[in-house]
């Protein structure tokens, strides 16, 4: 008898110590089997001529014979003890680096914890001349122009300076100015083309997994979808614009931000992105029908052209699905989903997703 | 008999569990407490008028009554499952960020991973203006001018295109591609002051730390420790300048890469510095006389006047350690000791020193 109950509290023991290691999401600790960052993709400058160290005044550059890497994009992962089968790329939007997936502005967990926590291998992207990828093979002029009330409102976290009746945005000022924070300008032009090939690279490197993006980066990620037959699925919030088959390009949408148009690619370079799952999600206060207010014009038509876009996948045999957050009952998200205060609840979304495609 | 044997069993097992858990170094897995990112520092750019949501033009900026948040330092954390008394904090140097502590050009772990599996926290700093920080209050230009080949030089690896014959350095072109690729510009220019401050108000939010510093953060890091007593100890790779105290300022050194000098600051400030424990590391193939290499003779200069800043400090009552690596038997480092072929070695060094210090 004595012996038994000593093996009952060293099994319960051994039970709490095994899950320590080996489920993430209910003890606290996140166990990493390795996490460690790398470049990928890019091009290299080679200048004419031929170096010569005598040339050398105080660090002024004499560019002859040297050479300059720029354009790749750099990668942070963790890989999880125990991981899922197909690791998560994450890639951010315009002004954004990887930041947007990490801490969010009011110090909660962002999905690059979450999604750990969940066994899932993460890949955070800063894409080619943007954060820690800054070196650019084009010029760039940066400026502390003052922009943040206009983007404030683009994001849909208000009409500035009030909140949305119902915004999953903190409202404390440390908060806000956190989030202005995150953001972090182009060293370079913005060009969906060379983020394209960093992100064929960098699914050339890792093999099969689900690529996540966010805004802008939305562009990119379809043309990697395209390119990459390692994408195994796309999940996009809230996309700038997208692919449509040649011939079936819909009308630009106009709006107050401007003038939205699809990009046209050849049939069978679009019959790839019908061979993989998709998804993209929306979230609130989107304009139903024109308006002045900056955020929900400019997400109203990059809807009604996802809408266009999600149709035309079908249409050709693919499986794709947009999610409007309202429309199942979840009101108040801002252009940030993942960061917003229900971002757990938009976590949730994205795993039952991926279970009911089959993988996770 | 069949009980205790069971039990054995199940106690090796749970030993195992437990170590698994609590001792990062042993067994391969990294156990995190927390992770996440944050901005610190910083200031507001509040530009005169009032905003107006109907001044937009396709995104054409209109500054009337906008901010811009700028000049902040982004730092990521990690802190480990029983983590020790001080955290260590890293700051990196010239056309560098936080990349400089991960993994090394080869692959391997570098000073991030080596510490969180001494179990130290580790804060990453991408210092204010440049990587995830990048959002300057100054205006900047980037070129993609080719340099390379000078910094390789300058970076002690060899002399183009040759390497050092006893260098510490992969000599696989796909290495120092991807060391090349760790570059990343300034998105304003460099102010020691606005990074100090930032590195300052980093210690304000998490208490007492360890300061380590590489190369052209070595300046603003000797302000920190003097405007900050949450530093309890700097540990400096391969400064590129130093303070010295009113009235003893070394005169200039002259060298080909340029005139080196101190910086003056008050007696009293000086002070600061000769409270805490402060250690200095040197690599191997710096100029001991006047030489035509770019390398041996920018660090010849610094070595020098690193020298008499040790000098200065311990005159001053204060403890100052100066390791030039290969008058301790090894040889061959780069001015990247800390992702050098021998960074392990490098590391036991610097674990060794925070003991003999008390600081572990």
């Amino acid at each position: 008898m004595k012996h038994a109950a000593i093996l009952i509290i060293i099994a319960l023991c051994l039970f709490w110590g095994c899950k320590g290691q080996t489920d993430n999401q209910t003890d606290g600790l996140l166990v990493l089997k390795e996490q460690g960052s790398f470049s990928v993709g890019g091009t290299i400058i080679q200048n004419p001529g031929t170096y010569d160290a005598n040339k050398f005044d105080n660090f002024k550059p004499y560019p002859d014979g040297q050479t300059f890497h720029g354009d790749h994009a750099y990668v942070f992962y963790q890989i999880p003890d125990n991981s899922r089968k197909y690791p998560l790329v994450f890639l951010h939007g315009a002004g954004q680096s990887a930041r947007t997936w990490e801490t969010t502005a009011d110090g909660r967990e962002g999905f690059q914890n979450i999604f750990s926590r969940r066994r899932f291998s993460t890949y955070l992207v800063d894409q080619p001349r943007r954060g820690k990828a800054g070196r650019s093979t084009v010029a760039a002029t940066i400026e502390p122009i003052a922009d943040e009330q206009m983007w404030y409102e683009i994001f849909r976290i208000g009409i500035w300076p009030n909140y949305f009746d119902n915004v999953q945005f903190p409202r404390d000022k440390k908060s806000l100015e956190n989030f202005f924070r995150q953001m972090t300008p182009n060293t370079g032009g913005f060009d969906a083309n060379v983020i394209t090939n960093s992100m064929v690279e960098l699914f050339n490197k890792i093999g099969q997994g689900i690529l996540i993006t966010h805004s802008q980066g939305g562009l990119p990620g379809w043309f990697a979808g395209v390119k990459s037959s390692n994408v195994k699925a796309i999940v996009s919030y809230e996309p700038g614009t997208y692919l449509f088959p040649e011939g079936e390009l819909p009308e630009p949408i106009t709006g107050r931000t401007g003038v939205l148009s699809g990009i046209e690619i050849p049939m069978a370079d679009f019959k790839k992105l019908t061979q993989i799952p998709i998804v993209l999600y929306f979230g609130d206060n989107i304009g139903k029908e024109v308006s002045n207010d900056l955020g929900a014009e400019n997400w109203r038509t990059r809807l009604a052209l996802g809408r266009l876009f999600v149709e035309a996948i079908n249409r050709h045999g693919g499986d794709a699905t947009l999610v409007e957050l309202p429309e199942i009952g979840i009101y108040g998200n801002t252009h940030f989903l993942m960061s917003d205060l229900n971002n757990i609840e938009i976590a949730d979304l994205l795993s039952d997703w991926m279970k009911e495609k089959g993988l996770d």
